[in-house]
């Protein structure tokens, strides 16, 4: 069970209708205008709202900082490997999964999740540990991407990947020092992408295992761009490649 | 001047060394281990701190959330538009000037800079009114990349793109609903990049005044990719065309 807290969280997730609200809790008491609107929403969503002691609501949302009001959400329904595979895009003629390796910041996630839904992927890998879950954070910051597209958690990552390359895909890492340019390849066939994280990159055992490893050419004196950057201009090379066929 | 606030803020500006902090203040009565952990790293750079009373604190926050502790910091000091134009990456043959027309999030500016930075932009033109300036948040979100590109505030956005064309600047508008994909024209010569607000896009007056309006091919359900992600884009392709010259 997954908890919002706090007044605009709360709005945002009754505006954009998405967040699987089931459950409103008021703290006895509380009666201003923004705690009624939230709950006029919610009556006209058909969710049901309820008023508790305000000590219930400081248990549920681990912290007493919720502004009187937290909605409880279901939780995301992960996918499995099998249904992340068979979610190929009409339009694409080639299967294209995202790996993400140890994306730790939930904005960061739901960045990722977003960008890849308008990339068309068929879907997203995440390992179990060591990285961010899908949360309703992640669920906003995607902006509602997260509704659309299958993500399913493995428990290891190097065993997927083993999986993948059995069924044709050619694996592809994203990684700041490979000699290969993003624009060379031409991405024929089923891809998976692995994308590291930030500042880090991959583990080594998941670099390892990459058939080819890509960098976007740059010309700053900081590090990296932000890890979504990067995978867009992955993404959007490999359909320019494969379904625009521009030059 | 500029003021950062909290433990946290307090502590990235201090570790990142870049935050341009000219004076800590400490709240009287304040001495737990984070408050002392500040005062300690702002010693060994130099950095004065001093302790006043908390109403001190909270008039120069404009809030009482402050957490005690709060940093001044010289304000940035923005460029003009020759600056911007004379910058021009050693390895680019052209110059290419980003230009954000309506973005106020700041988090979206601090993300636009690092990206414009790791592309080799000359530097970024940014309207006075109803835009984010570059606050203490940008420039951390920018991941530094503030620190060395030219950042120029214009009175009138209309007029510095009709002075970039006088000095044989090309206006591209990057507008989701342009038929020409980004990676069609060969993007020879100067470049004035115009990136609108996410959601509205550009300003109807602006978006007359460009020569080409190019869009990035996507397929997804939702309306677009987050502005940084296309602006990445969008300079990924020019430098591909006319630096890296990849097919």
């Amino acid at each position: 069970m997954e908890v919002i807290y706090g007044v605009n969280p709360l709005k945002e997730a009754l505006i954009s209708g998405g967040g699987g609200l089931t459950r409103i809790v008021i703290a006895r008491g509380r009666s201003e205008s923004a705690i009624r609107e939230i709950s006029t929403m919610a009556a006209k969503q058909g969710i049901p709202v309820e008023v508790r002691e305000r000590a219930f609501l400081d248990e549920l949302a681990e912290t007493s900082s919720h502004q009187g009001v937290l909605g409880m959400c279901k939780p995301y329904r992960y996918q499995d490997l099998d249904a992340v595979i068979a979610n190929r895009h009409p339009s694409c003629l080639h299967d294209l999964v995202l790996i993400l390796d140890g994306i730790t910041d939930p904005h960061n996630l739901g960045a990722l999740l977003r960008t890849a839904h308008c990339f068309g992927v068929n879907g997203v890998l995440l390992p179990e540990h060591r990285s961010a879950s899908v949360t309703a954070t992640v669920i906003k910051t995607s902006a509602g991407a997260a509704r659309y597209l299958p993500v399913a958690r493995v428990a290891n990552l190097a065993r997927a990947l083993d999986e993948l390359k059995k069924r044709g895909f050619w694996i592809f890492g994203a990684d700041a020092h490979a000699t290969q340019s993003v624009s060379v390849p031409d991405y024929q066939g089923a891809v998976g992408l692995i994308m590291g994280a930030e500042g880090k990159g991959m583990r080594p055992l998941i670099r390892k295992q990459c058939d080819f490893l890509i960098s976007i050419p740059m010309l700053g004196k900081i590090d990296s761009l932000n890890v979504s950057v990067s995978a867009g201009i992955v993404m959007h090379e490999i359909r320019r490649k494969t379904i625009w066929h521009n030059s």
